[in-house]
């Protein structure tokens, strides 16, 4: 195992009814700057709720949060939020607004120039503060809820690049599974697989001595294998919906990467397509990942062997048979729930997104836990996408 | 699933030389009382890291804190603290230092008459305030470095209680299992036991639909069966100590309880046998388990029938023979680490442990899930121990 610190302040509070402890987590002396995306949130119940439990808060509201949440956006929230000088930050939605939200948690006490460096610069590290932020979470998927992670895009120049920084970890996060009820299906869809690919970065690299890891990673594997048919199936199934949603909180709050080595090419790379093609960002991890692992297979062989037997059953004397089968496997559950996996399911050719390749390039991003994958690789990747 | 809070604000601090961290972890301006047991400290090297990483700091020392720590000694801390103005405690050793230390914490600021009516009398949740603590962990068993829990003895009074309360969760707990290695057999023994008995507790209850968090429970009992015998075979082996003090840690931080029914009832009854007969706390657990399990197999049937075979992997047709073959298995494991599991190994029988019923029928006890099990039944359990 390798050394590691872990340090998770945010509270959660997880279940039915739980938006009502919103008067108990917010302090009566905060102004509160109220975050959200469209109208979804009014037409669920879940803005009636959230404006009952803050009856007697001083709270005004920011709208307009989209999907990738943009950074010129994120600006005129931070230019409210000063004028108005909130003292605490509450996203109301999923992983895109609560990014949103942590950015301007941090841009809003910033003092250099431009806020975008925080990002691009790398000047995450010299963040000495950020405003508060809790959030009430309507889409289990990113697992922003219970991290210091955000990622933010800047159309006009074509980045979507993440940030991390302690000071934007929630104090609370709320996760009512009822809320989740109301979800467009494709948004659903997206949170499985997101849920899965977050635990499969931090699982399917190489072994470092940590059993106990592996297991946990595996767990929440196998759940999300099991719970999210059931979701799919039935929308108001209120067991499947809290099972899916702790799994995803569970798959990025930092447990299961405690002492191992993780990978994020998948990540890395779907983040260009997403900036370049629009893409949603989990349409874009379920077609690389099958094509990082073929592309991978011998630096990931002992690890898709172990997957391949704990996660499937797998158990041929062949190892090469065994892992097509696992990826295989891993292609069809992504099918089975919903979601494509070719670049031509989108009417996108691999020449088309050349251009991934050359940004990564550009940046001088070097990918995967033995930063092998270069401009090369990402194009033999890309091809493997077709 | 069922509603939950989880909130575990301890960062921990794991992996080979981390305790030269300290230095990082313990402001200069704090003044700080180290406490600690015994001298093994001085022996193997601890004490001098310790010492080495807060040069420059104001420290000074309580020594003496014992197994299954006292009340009065913790008292002795708690006037030398306050005469001193101690700003921070350190807490070097294992869970019984570090839960004195808790106690201590809580203690020092309190207000009332006297400190033993926090735990007593049920105090813990009136208090507001504690000192902040820290520990070097030497012993991976209790979980105490990640919860906010602590178990005092009071010899007079023949009494062993339990309190937790946010305030004495530790600041930071520093883990490096080089610490471990020369840790006497018993308590390497004692610390496997208590760490698969706290994830039982959390575990064998009855279904609420939370899969992934069965599935954590398991994945930690799996690796404590897998990795157990290797400490204990090889005491220099890095790996297999990371492995068990990261489960150890793992099954008390409160993650594998998010949501799920809890029972407990073996840990109370084994904290009677402690007070009354002076065995190691995980000497009774082991000895009262297969009995509680025996006692309460119809209530439990479900879960030890998942038990048998995801940990076992016991696929017996007739549920009885499973359910008997787990308990046996389990038996296996705990002598197969070189842990008794008779009171008849203690020279004691139950006739002589009576009173341990008497002793929780007289605080109003019921134990177990379903709160079914009273004096007559921890009576039957203690006939099944002999």
């Amino acid at each position: 195992m390798q050394n590691f610190t872990f340090n998770n302040p945010t509270k959660i509070v997880f279940g039915k009814r739980s938006i009502s402890e919103l008067a108990k987590l917010v302090h009566p002396d905060e102004k509160v700057l109220m975050t959200y995306g469209g109208g979804s949130i009014k037409t669920n119940g879940v803005y009636d709720q959230v404006k009952n439990a803050l009856k007697g808060h001083r709270v005004i509201e920011f709208v307009g949060v989209e999907p990738n949440p943009e950074y010129e956006t994120c600006m005129q929230a931070v230019k409210e939020a000063r004028e108005e000088k909130v003292d605490f930050l509450l996203s109301i939605g999923g992983g895109s607004v609560l990014d949103a939200t942590k950015f301007i948690a941090a841009a809003i006490p910033y003092e250099g120039e431009d806020p975008w460096d925080i990002i691009s610069k790398g000047m995450e590290g010299r963040l000495r503060l950020a405003v508060p932020l809790g959030c009430v979470l309507t889409l289990p998927a990113t697992g922003s809820e219970a991290n210091g992670n955000a990622v933010i895009s800047r159309k006009a120049l074509g980045q979507k690049l993440a940030f991390s920084s302690r000071h934007v970890y929630p104090r609370f996060s709320i996760l009512d599974p009822e809320t989740t009820y109301s979800l467009p299906e494709r948004q659903v869809i997206n949170g499985i697989v997101d849920a899965y690919m977050h635990v499969i970065e931090q699982y399917m690299t190489y072994d470092v001595s940590a059993p106990l890891q592996d297991r946990l990673a595996e767990s929440i594997l196998l759940t999300i294998i099991e719970e999210g048919p059931k979701v799919r199936k039935d929308p108001y199934n209120y067991e499947a919906r809290a099972n899916i949603m702790w799994c995803a909180t569970m798959a990025l709050n930092g447990v299961i990467a405690c002492g191992v080595v993780e990978d994020w090419a998948t990540h890395l790379i779907g983040h260009e397509l997403t900036a370049l093609h629009g893409l949603d960002h989990a349409q874009t991890l379920a077609i690389l990942l099958p094509a990082v692992w073929k592309h991978q297979r011998v630096q990931k062989a002992e690890k898709l062997l172990n997957y391949a037997r704990r996660i499937w059953g797998i158990e041929s004397d062949d190892s090469e048979t065994a892992i097509d089968e696992a990826i295989d496997k891993t292609v069809g559950f992504f099918n089975s729930v919903g979601m494509p996996t070719r670049l031509s399911d989108y009417d996108l050719t691999p020449a088309e997104c050349m251009k991934v390749a050359e940004q990564l390039h550009r940046r001088g991003v070097k990918l995967g836990e033995h930063k092998n994958i270069g401009k090369k690789e990402v194009e033999e990747i890309l091809l493997l996408c077709a």
